[in-house]
């Protein structure tokens, strides 16, 4: 028996018979839980996981345990020490959000700037109203675009955003330059242009650094008219400051995938805020997810089998990502 | 006293303001209404119009009238035989809508894949609701785009679509190719093909030869899973048959901007079915659609008053547009 690769993501039949057939060598265990499996974890080389099951005790068993495939980006709930005690290999699935991301983003503003929320509206009411369509309805196109956190997804952003004519400014650490940006600062300098972005699109991952990064003093920069729109990490934002940045209404609109506590609890005001609208953390997320995730992680399982070590999106675990 | 121009649109004061500064030898009128104008009808050499108040009644009075500038692209209700008979030189906005038109386009498109109105109403409902996102919210990346009427407006939506990585098909009379589309075909080999369809966008224009183009034979031909976006006139769809399909759900959703009957009243079917999207009519429009309106008008009000006949979209009264 070769090696045994435990998949704790619920794969579609189609692509558990896909790896089977390719990796005839491998014996492939699709349990429905950790617990189901919890006695064999000895025998385990490689998990595919969403990273969010696995304790320092699992761990501990696995002793054969040489790589976990995490299905997502963030790794901030996997058991990092004794991951790096036991020198496993960790891998993740960067790079498969950036296309609904960036489809979510140009959703997320147009519908904004046309009001399509208002038209569904008045859809539910049979309402047929076109008064002020000639002052209220907005276009994204010429307007300005602040992408912060210029990475990978922020780049696929920006590209379709130039296609609609859009102006796009990117921030991150070093302030160089990333294709399909027009300009490009250090995040330090955000502060102080902010007043001229029309969108403000954060994608910062969750780090101690970017903790509570969003606050008042940005927001009250921003345009009345501007919208800001969160795909990053809830608790980059202090969720309070906005509420209050909203309840007075200092700018239009904003679109929050990403919350502090996720769920969002049924009582948290954000919900009763015209002016905020809530999708479920769902922005990264489409029906070709799994599909983008296998292909990486089947890449690397090749190279594994034929003695490599070369895998892509290998994970720092002390940078976190 | 020079040249005296009415508009008949209700411009704000800024662009009045504009006019009357460019403009210094034509005398402005902005009547309220037609009825308060009436009896100065003889006098008027140009006018400024949506094209759905003037008669013939009003052409005949309007001795000195010369130039109509209708701020809309259809003229089906301009009275066209005294017009021609009188020599009226008739010129439109046509290029206009390009913009608000290519991003309700993708709005819509992105809405449908993305299963946006559902999130909507489960925010609606304060309702953190993720089940079964893998399989059901879909992207338009990738996914075949048959634009049918493939004019200015159809090649602005396909250059959008380009940029998500969508196929573009065209569909116009000739079967010419326009640049931004991967292929071209004329509109009578529609039928053979739109089984490959996954969205599919209308913008026929209203004219005898296009009344009732869909109906039921090209409907139960689309896909389980297509997409029917219908932003250019509402008579080109035989309603009666699109409820038919959308009862019976042969296609995933159509979204409607334009009706047979407009408004389209409280008690017609389609408001109460889930697969079908409603807006009045506003595809075309945004806060930008007089300003760019205007730039036609003052274009052309520049040339003849420098005696040039050089005149932009100039319609063709026996064409239609």
């Amino acid at each position: 028996m070769g090696l045994i690769v435990w998949s704790l993501v619920h794969l579609e039949e189609r692509f558990k018979d896909e790896l089977r057939k390719e990796f005839t060598d491998v014996t492939f265990y699709f349990p429905r839980s950790l617990n189901e499996a919890n006695g064999k974890l000895a025998e385990v080389d490689t998990i595919i996981t969403y990273g969010e099951d696995l304790d320092e005790d699992h761990i501990k068993k696995a002793n054969n345990l040489k790589w976990i495939m995490v299905f997502t980006s963030g790794i901030d709930r996997l058991p990092k020490e004794i991951i790096k005690e036991k020198e496993i290999i960790v891998t993740n699935v960067k790079g498969i959000h950036k296309v609904p991301m960036a489809e979510y983003a140009l959703l997320m503003m147009l519908q904004t700037a046309k009001l399509n929320k208002v038209l569904i509206e008045d859809e539910r009411n049979k309402l047929w109203r076109r008064m002020n369509l000639l002052t209220e309805i907005d276009e994204i196109s010429s307007k300005t675009l602040f992408i912060v956190g210029a990475g990978q997804i922020g780049q696929e952003i920006a590209r379709l955003a130039k296609a609609f004519q859009m102006k796009t400014v990117g921030f991150n650490r070093s302030g160089n330059h990333v294709d399909e940006f027009d300009e490009c600062y250090p995040i330090q300098s955000l502060l102080k242009g902010l007043h001229q972005a029309d969108f403000i699109i954060s994608i910062l991952p969750g780090t101690d650094a970017t903790q509570h990064f969003w606050r008042k003093s940005h927001f009250m920069r921003m345009k009345p008219s501007a919208v800001f729109i969160n795909i990053g990490r809830g608790k980059t934002v202090k969720e309070e400051d906005l509420l209050f940045v909203m309840k007075d209404k200092e700018i239009k609109h904003a679109v929050l995938d990403v919350f502090e506590q996720e769920p969002l609890e049924p009582k948290h005001p954000f919900w009763e805020m015209e002016n905020i609208t809530i999708t479920p953390h769902i922005a990264g997320v489409s029906n070709r997810y799994h599909e983008r995730a296998l292909e990486i992680f089947q890449h690397n399982l090749r190279n594994k089998l034929r003695g490599s070590s070369d895998m892509i999106n290998l994970v720092d675990l002390e940078k976190g990502y």
